[in-house]
């Protein structure tokens, strides 16, 4: 197999698809069930004067539980429609009457209905521009400090920041960069260290693959023989007649869509281990309880390795029934918004080696991405400015934040897994994936996100007690 | 007299004045004996993509003492010609020999030779618009990551900022807000607290009244005494003619002028505050040892009020005999730039009421001086979001930081004036004016001062064991 020709044509897509598979895209119109749509206007550009122009920030409210001066929760949102954040976040919500607290879910600029420029705002760079993480933090430390002066009893209030994934990053930075404004928060998944220069890009794909061992004997296996047969095929019309069918493509396959195809399955099988929660779920799509177990039933309970893997694609990709062909064209998720960041500040290297992970050879290759970047986005990414900006590994002066991981999920391998201080806490919890703690309570919730979700909120109990004592 | 049109008239300039009289502007076209001119490329805009452009910032190195591994010694550069700080500044190179440390001396965009847009950088918002604190810490940490990277043995050596006035806050926040790069901070007459909202704006004049108190017996009375005069003079064409005579004014005084000689005055006190040094020192102006205790000499001596305040007026033109006239329509120091950063994000209110201090009652009228700003600059204030950048009163979370204050120094009224724990330490030295730890030694400085130093380096000697011990 042609590793380097797949590796150099489809990185791009691979880290765009990767990046971007975190979160649905809702349709943004209607209030969720005991929130209340709220807005703030800020700045489009906070750090020039360039720019004076401001917008209508979105948020969501539940004030079900608040009592004055008790807690504000608030979601950093993240590259996503607020809504669905509302609708996979369990955790704020079900704390909330033990704390009295204030539920506030903020959307993240360029998404959902947080547009700074309305239909014009991904028009060219004059208007994208100002889609990043400074900006959006921000955002929210404009909102808190709105929230505090406007809300009965809140100027009291310790406030508290969640977030999952790019959300918890996010929940993570808003303590180190305004802590006069948030007490503490609560970082799920949050893959501040998955940066270049400082986490292997092959770490990724290393748990990938152990998620993959453990869901299955022989799995891990099964997937990397795949590769090389299914090169082969790609080698001669009749066999990729015979992909296009086993995969149900929409489109017959040509030559040229071998590394597309090989990408497709590769960032698959990634996704899988991202989404392996315990009970059925629709988080990227529709999955039965431990899909990455089902996966590799599939792969391993055929005889022909590929009859195995083209199963397993259907799983994924059809487990409703309502798909009626695969289009390896399409990302697999996401909007134009999140792969722009992933084009500019959010550059997390991820790359395979075939050797110590079940994927092919695919090396990160920084030039490729540039150009590619260039040529969608007329950007150059800034790979380096995120290590800066937000301290690398040295986060030590930090505190109050507690940094919770899922052993299952693939991006842990950029988290923080191992506490730096009393107040940098770090909790790795067992068979869970992305974020499983902030999703809503569930029968099926292993022992260890039991465990996990109570130690959240006595932490945040003794935080609140040290934020009474100190103001 | 007429305090509201007074007020209203001039609060603005006064407060331009007041906020630009911090430094010189040099020429910038040489090199200051034992140093290097060098140049880091950096984003004119870190926190969007709208803008892409870059530029390069100047930097002034002296590694006379410097070993390998050993500190790195950073002036956190402000408003004007970096070559001006280090003649100003004997701290950190004093300091050198007894740490080896590596002497930096970083400009301030749009300053001295740092200037974006070249000739264009003044011409417009879009151009001018990226000169603020928050991309001057950006291009700061931007550069200490190069020299980390580049200087031999740097990669292991602490860095600590120094600064003083703006560059003091600057020095805090860059530690505040990128403690990764920066082990800890000497931050004199810092006023981070002189904002809007968290210090009484009357703070500053109550202030520059104790030490013209201390300097002379009667003083601040008589020159509370020369208000009315002034204002009674002013209401006839013979008595602006004899004002016009006694301060030697360039143009007769009209009418409407008046504001504009009462702010002028107003201003001249707060400055000699500011300045007032043990010895002859050429900070704003040349002026002799100890220039409020002269001036009040000359305000007290004489019989009729008006003649002593325009000797001391005199004093402060002129004291090297140069000046032909004075222009009370010209800022007394300072350049374009600082005018603009003190109408957009560096929102410091001053005011008196002319009863607990000695000057006219003038408000603080946001306001009027938002208008003036946008009639200078086509931009308006945002006089709270540094509150909210960098931590309004709350700075709890920050550590590592040294506060020092001169008790002479109206500036002093914003600045962190008590320990608020075991590593945000306060220093308050007797009888200092503006942040006289910083400058060259000299045998007329007073023993808070040697002994504020002393605290100073042994400070950074214990944060410097801390870091080789943590790293």
């Amino acid at each position: 197999m042609d590793d380097q020709k797949v590796s150099l044509a489809s990185l791009f897509l691979v880290y765009l698809v990767l990046s971007e598979g975190r979160c649905n895209v809702g349709d943004g119109s209607t209030d969720v069930p005991g929130y209340k749509t709220r807005y703030v206007e800020v700045q489009v550009d906070h750090f020039s004067f360039a720019n004076s122009d401001t917008f209508q920030l979105r948020y969501l409210v539940n004030d079900t539980y608040y009592k004055d001066g008790d807690p504000i929760f608030f979601y950093t949102g993240n590259e996503g429609d607020i809504e669905d954040f509302v609708k996979n976040t369990g955790l704020l919500i079900e704390m909330a009457p033990r704390f009295g607290a204030l539920v506030i879910f903020a959307e993240h600029r360029y998404y959902g209905q947080s547009l700074p420029y309305g239909k014009e705002s991904f028009k060219d760079p004059a208007h994208l521009g100002y889609l990043t993480s400074t900006q959006a933090l921000a955002d929210f430390a404009v909102l808190i400090t709105h929230l505090k002066e406007t809300v009965p009893g809140a100027a009291n209030s310790p406030v508290f920041a969640f977030g999952g994934s790019y959300g918890g990053m996010l929940a993570a930075w808003i303590r180190m960069k305004y802590p006069h404004l948030v007490a503490g928060s609560l970082a799920s998944a949050a893959s501040i260290f998955q940066y270049p220069g400082i986490t292997d890009c092959e770490a990724y794909s290393h748990v990938a693959t152990r998620t993959f061992q453990r869901s299955g004997a022989g799995c891990p296996e099964r997937i990397r023989s795949s590769w090389d047969v299914i090169q082969d095929l790609g080698k001669t019309d009749a066999g990729r007649h015979n992909l296009t069918s086993m995969f149900r493509l929409c489109e017959p396959l040509a030559a040229d869509d071998m590394p597309t195809l090989v990408n497709w399955l590769v960032n698959l099988w990634m996704i899988y281990a991202l989404t392996d929660y315990p009970y059925p779920a629709d988080f990227l799509t529709p999955l039965p309880a431990w899909p990455v177990k089902e996966a590799c039933h599939l792969i391993t309970s055929h005889e022909d390795v590929l009859s195995g893997v083209a199963a397993a694609t259907k799983l994924y990709f059809n487990f409703t029934g309502q798909a009626v062909c695969l289009d390896i064209s399409q990302p697999y998720y996401g909007g134009l918004a999140w792969q722009y960041q992933a084009c500019t500040e959010q550059i997390e290297p991820i790359c395979s080696d075939g050797v110590n992970d079940m994927f092919p050879a695919i090396p990160w290759d920084l030039v490729a991405f540039s150009q590619a970047c260039y040529q969608r986005w007329k950007v150059r990414p800034r790979p380096y400015w995120a290590v800066t900006e937000y301290w690398g590994r040295n986060i030590s002066a930090a505190s109050n934040i507690i940094f919770s991981n899922g052993d299952l999920d693939p991006w842990s391998a950029g988290c923080v897994l191992k506490s730096l201080s009393d107040s940098l806490i770090a909790i790795v919890m067992e068979d869970a994936a992305h974020h499983l703690d902030l999703r809503p309570s569930n029968p099926a919730d292993p022992p260890s996100v039991l465990k996990a979700r109570a130690q959240e909120a006595d932490i945040i109990e003794k935080w609140i007690q040290e934020y009474h004592l100190t103001t």
